[in-house]
């Protein structure tokens, strides 16, 4: 547990991300083998993590609870997985395993690769179809359509779909990605490196993001649900522990106002649980923090004062309508 | 080099100073064997050092400068010793050592506890006379009156004696020490005591500066020195360094208005180097900060914009004047 760096930083000191993924779609027309069907799947995920994040926001936006049921694991996973700690016998309730990794061997025994949320498992096999977080919300908004709840809205508008594609791209790179790769390269000049990229990216953010309500205009698409999963870690965790400490967020007016109009959105803030992902980076990356020592702070910096972003117009759900709150469930156990 | 705990952190996660350090003291009277005396002696500090820092701003405001010289360490020190690593040939052109260790060997050849800043120097035996930073100060205020500048303000005024030291003593307790009892902590118990420990008295302290300019009143005395290494410091180093992240000083406003009034003082903020606290923090403490990579930021958050305290009336130099800017000379080799 005392690793001096973490095993995807390359010899030149930069960090690249292992990005090969179970690539299995779960579509409306099967075409990998996999149907999308009430009730079949499980989505597996953990508040800790923002590349989970961004599913549990999404299936939440769109209203597929009732369809598409989830495992919460804690943060604190231990060498070789992510477990089901929250839950009371330490197993999920749904597939009866203590480890994620059992679901990841369920579809491969010979898997070796990380074991990562989210997730999402088939669940009478027991096996994990796909972990592709980049496809993986896409497919909610685009392939799980007859399951929507009446009023959810259009995450990935047909005539913004080439741009939010591009954004993302970006926004992966430079800042959901960014933030690691500053947090995990293991030379000055690397880590120097992917600040001087993130932090000019924010910056080009804030300034698109002054001129309108949200990335894509006035409605919220998935670009606004990337963005927005570290925008919230931000201070609590990548500020500090990544080094990524030109400014607090709460320091770039425009961001913060945005990042609080989201967190304040249904759907984005009752996914978010801070301690949670404050224990899972300082807790499980002894590279970065050798004593596993958690900070207390930030004390919470007004994440749901006003924001008055509103005076930029806009109708966040376009024609549909916010979720209702979260429902209540075993789900709730790992909320604080 | 990879230390996973301070080797003053006890078994229970608290840190304890060492706080045994060569107290022999310079007196008017030498009654220790060491009289005052201009040009006889010199003290060795280094910016990156907030115990050091005190008797640099102390040694300007008095305007020893032409009596008691200065040599400064580079931020980085050895394993073993501080090193005159800004010096061009790596000595101390005094001392002609390239080591502070060099001098405490000549104090004493079986010395073993740590070499550090500030100690003064005797120049004809190149030994070390004291190291004990918290009666240094006290001295140069008290036992070098001879030499003091026209116009040096009185820092340890007789009237208030008994309350700066008592308030001496609790902020060392909390506050200076405060921030390392927080960072070298080895249990989450141990930090999140020292953390609570540590607010707490800022809040406290914050309230008192509400209402006065100065911590005694309106003029600047010792206990403001101790207080301001610490807070200049803080955001750029101890609040992610040292886990003390409940808000950063820029967050707490009367206190960072408070520092920012020192900080624009004569004799304060023109001995702040704050590249060179980040650098010794971040690069000597490995058992913190495993890669050694220097963070970038924080941006300088405004040290220099207008602080509104002289509503609050008050002679910062009492019936003194502001030391002049500081002397050129090679002490100017570390500055940037």
């Amino acid at each position: 547990m005392n690793r001096q760096v973490h095993p995807d930083t390359r010899a030149d000191g930069t960090y690249a991300r292992d990005q090969r993924y179970l690539a299995t779609r779960i579509t409306a027309d099967g075409r990998d083998g996999y149907h999308v069907e009430p009730g079949r799947y499980r989505l597996v995920a953990a508040r800790a993590c923002p590349w989970a994040n961004r599913a549990i926001i999404v299936r939440r936006l769109l209203g597929l609870e009732p369809v598409l049921s989830m495992g919460l694991c804690g943060p604190v996973h231990d060498e070789r997985s992510w477990t089901f700690d929250l839950d009371p016998d330490g197993l999920d309730p749904v597939l009866r395993i203590p480890r994620l990794r059992d679901a990841y061997l369920a579809r491969d025994p010979a898997y070796e690769r990380d074991i990562t949320v989210p997730a999402i498992v088939d669940v009478p096999t027991g096996a994990v179809v796909t972990n592709d977080f980049r496809q993986m919300t896409l497919d909610l908004s685009t392939e799980w359509t007859a399951h929507h709840r009446p009023g959810a809205p259009d995450l990935c508008p047909h005539e913004h779909r080439d741009e939010i594609d591009e954004l993302n791209e970006v926004v992966f790179r430079e800042v959901n990605n960014g933030v690691y790769r500053a947090g995990r390269a293991s030379t000055q000049r690397a880590y120097e490196g992917a600040f001087r990229v993130l932090f000019d990216r924010l910056d080009a953010l804030s300034d698109r993001l002054a001129r309108q309500r949200f990335l894509l205009g006035g409605t919220i698409t998935e670009a606004d649900v990337r963005l927005f999963t570290t925008l919230v870690r931000f201070d609590a965790v990548y500020h500090d522990h990544f080094k990524v400490n030109r400014s607090t967020l709460t320091a770039m007016p425009v961001l913060w106002a945005y990042a609080r109009d989201l967190f304040q959105t249904p759907g984005f803030g009752d996914t978010v649980d801070l301690e949670q992902a404050k224990a899972h980076y300082y807790r499980t990356q002894p590279e970065l923090n050798p004593s596993g020592i958690v900070p207390v702070g930030p004390a919470d910096p007004g994440w749901t004062t006003p924001h008055h972003r509103e005076q930029l117009g806009g109708r966040p759900f376009g024609d549909g309508t916010p979720p209702g709150p979260p429902p209540p469930s075993t789900e709730a156990l790992s909320a604080r």
